[in-house]
């Protein structure tokens, strides 16, 4: 990440870096960022949701007041005249606003984008400041946990769909939180700071967390020892029917309400076919203030290692809920919009798959290059240069050498070092017999092809108009037509 | 843009916008913006591109120096302890800065990515505060004009592509300025700044432009004078003949090498075909201080407006240029590492998109959704979840509504609304013959599956691995699939 300039500190101008938790992505972090896209934006559409985009700053007050003791997490850009401003950092709260200046009660879309958090990074478990958030959400007044159901079985699809080995998926409900909290003698007041201690809990034991309940947050003792039976229980549908009989939690309204509908969700899951991978955890908290009813939090169970060596060490990544009262904050009647949604954090994922990567030495194609156009003598340069545009004209994915005069063997060494399957040649004797020959770099198979036959292998096809017709068709593969015409090139 | 809530101002605790110079993009503006990208990025890798990412801030230093009378306009961020940091105001200062810190000598990129400048937005022209940039540069030592051509050739490809009307490519090279600013007497000391007030040419005429540099910037009215008879010259091959010949310009060590280099560049356009497009014009200057050889500029021409109405005025939407010098600023030994490149500037683009589609009334479908899950009676949620979750197991892009028991006629008037081709109803009777109902939207014919023709026509295929297997491998469209089976669905 640093290289800092010479070798001595103190004597040299500058540091040559990325900001401290940022990070550069090169093209084989993007060849892998590219296909975990692909599969969460697949996921997404298969769900039928549309998409929208919203500025990476919003105004200072609009973040203001949603994150609970996270703010201070949140970075402010320096006042030179004008607006106050901060990064953005989640995609909830700028979809929240969206909707209350759009007044849209009813949407379904997802947002991928950047979010800032100025926490401590931890990079190498793939903990950044400058992070992705893949956030699918349901805006709507719908019938109960049918929306809830979905985002679940979307965070199952896309765990499974990118094989990043077993993985568990936690939910809880804030109004159960809440009425355990109230049926454990936790003041109102106190419910929220509770609810943060809670939510450390994953990564501290129950005993640090009771006597920062206890000790900074001045809950009774008997409180806190009655938080601490409820929330080590996790379960099914037998813990939902459990607690709904259990004499204290069924008599609290809120903690009622929740519990039905974790019944529900359940059913729902069933349905689907996914519950078997989801648990019912009292102890799930998440530390978002603006959560209203079912919450959950994905995580990936630790991996077995064969060699014994470090696995890659990873907390939750993908978590979300239900938070019905947010838009209503930006609203100036207050009007509501219930909400339903997940993020997905593809940065710890980016860190699995690299890592993978690295383990097995896989070569990974960083362009999709398809013909290199080469000479074999001198003085060909402009020969060259009218192939490899006719060869773009077609749609034809084609690159050369920036030489006037590169020697053969170099620029078909770039193909093998880049990838490149196939070689189209032009030298003297070609230009005067009026051909090209075609050359397949892997089996150094060769074939001539008069520049009529090329030029119906490559047809000038309407690639620009096939380039535009998003969604769904892509480009005609040239390769494909080179092997309807030349048999020997059916295998590639 | 804005929401001011409530009515009078004062009165209210927030006003609900996006701050100054930015803007939402909502489902249509995304579909519009996603199929400018893939032309973009078609055509970038076409060419070979690989693609990297940058933070969207860099170390304040790292910007420092680099955007002469710019750097008034970049953002920075709030000094919360640690790091001094800005925003990006470009996408070539952190690639060069990529470069230098990776020790990278060679590279073909592009770069798709928000940029930050805090200039009067002119939103309905496209100017904004927040911006995409599309870059491709080429880095690395290469014999003369052949990346720059390349270069040319990708705005050409790109601009004929989304068939935004007739353009034109303005080039010039700041070795040409710099000598005409020699011979035309102005001292060493105020090339840049000269080149600034030429730079404002587009934008206001000669005499403000002559005065702003004899006035404000203490040049002598003859040397003024001597520019303003060179920087109206604009031309092809002819001109650069022609000032080859010219007296004072041919003495010129700088003039005479950039002229030779705009020589060798038309031939090398001349063979790309693009030559009539691109006009050498010794006006453009270019803003950035990092420029070091030739640089262009892409304007589209003022279409014709049948109506007499107002057209979209648009100015530039493309600009680039080489940069020699620009990595070796970030290198401890000064290495210096040659790059040219482009940026395509697509809010303008966008905007004439936008105003086009909005003009012709085309209706735009903003979801991929494939199939609607619908019921025709009540208490068939249960049956409505599990079918839908086998589709999308099978990778099939379907919906339904969030309701325990929708009305049949909402449930197809949604596919009207949203454009979903067909309806798979399972109702009552359905159910009793384990048959699925496959309606086509559009013609209203139906026809009844059997659960196992269904299996059969959406397959539990691999559609994860399809996924994942980019680039190139689509999914396969379960339309075709269900085409196959069921005649009457062959036209969809």
């Amino acid at each position: 990440m640093k290289a800092r300039l010479g070798g001595e500190e103190g004597k040299h101008k500058f540091v040559l870096k990325t900001p401290k938790g940022t990070r550069d992505y090169g093209p084989k972090q993007m060849a892998i960022r590219e296909r975990v896209f692909i599969a969460i934006i697949t996921c997404f559409k298969r769900h039928g949701a549309e998409v929208i985009d919203t500025p990476v700053f919003e105004l200072k007050e609009t973040l203001t007041g949603k994150y609970g003791e996270d703010s201070k997490l949140i970075y402010d850009l320096k006042d030179q005249g004008g607006e106050l401003l901060s990064l953005r950092y989640d995609l909830t709260v700028p979809f929240a606003r969206y909707l209350a200046m759009n007044k849209i009660t009813n949407i379904k879309r997802y947002h991928i984008a950047k979010v800032y958090r100025r926490d401590n990074p931890a990079m190498t478990r793939g903990r950044y400041r400058e992070f992705y958030q893949c956030d699918f959400d349901i805006a709507g007044q719908f019938d109960p946990m049918i929306p809830d159901a979905e985002c679940l079985k979307i965070v199952h699809e896309i765990l499974s769909d990118l094989q990043l080995g077993d993985f568990l998926i936690k939910v809880n409900d804030r109004r159960i939180l809440d009425g355990m909290f109230a049926v454990c003698g936790v003041p109102d007041s106190k419910f929220r700071t509770i609810c943060s201690s809670v939510d450390k809990l994953d990564k501290m034991p129950w005993e640090e967390v009771r006597s920062e309940m206890v000790g900074e947050k001045g809950l009774s003792p008997e409180a806190a020892d009655r938080i601490g039976e409820y929330v080590q229980l996790h379960g099914g549908m037998d813990l939902i029917e459990q607690l709904l009989q259990d004499p204290k939690l069924s008599q609290n309204k809120l903690a009622k309400e929740g519990l039905g509908d974790m019944k529900l969700l359940f059913e729902y899951l069933t349905l689907f076919g996914i519950a078997g991978k989801v648990s019912f955890d009292l102890s799930l908290a998440r530390g978002l203030d603006y959560y209203t009813g079912v919450i959950y939090e994905a995580v990936l169970l630790q991996q077995e290692n064969d060699h014994g060596e470090e696995s890659v060490s990873v907390g939750s990544v993908a978590g979300g809920g239900r938070y019905d009262g947010l838009v209503g904050m930006f609203d100036p009647k207050g009007r509501k919009v219930p909400c339903v949604g997940v993020s997905i954090g593809i940065e710890r994922i980016f860190s699995i798959l690299e890592h993978r990567m690295k383990a097995s030495g896989e070569k990974v194609r960083t362009t999709e290059t398809q013909v290199m156009v080469a000479t074999p003598q001198k003085h060909l340069l402009s020969a060259r240069l009218k192939l490899i545009s006719e060869l773009w004209d077609a749609g034809i994915k084609a690159e050369m050498m920036y030489r006037k005069d590169p020697k053969l063997l170099k620029q078909l060494q770039y193909c093998e070092d880049t990838g490149i399957p196939l070689v189209a040649i032009i030298g003297e004797q070609e230009l005067r017999d009026g051909v090209v020959k075609l050359r397949d770099v892997a089996t150094r198979e060769e074939v001539r092809m008069s520049l009529q036959q090329v030029s119906e292998v490559f047809p000038k096809s309407s690639w620009s108009q096939k380039a535009l017709g998003f969604p769904g068709a892509p480009l005609k593969s040239c390769i494909v037509d080179l092997a309807d015409k030349c048999s020997f090139l059916l295998a590639l």
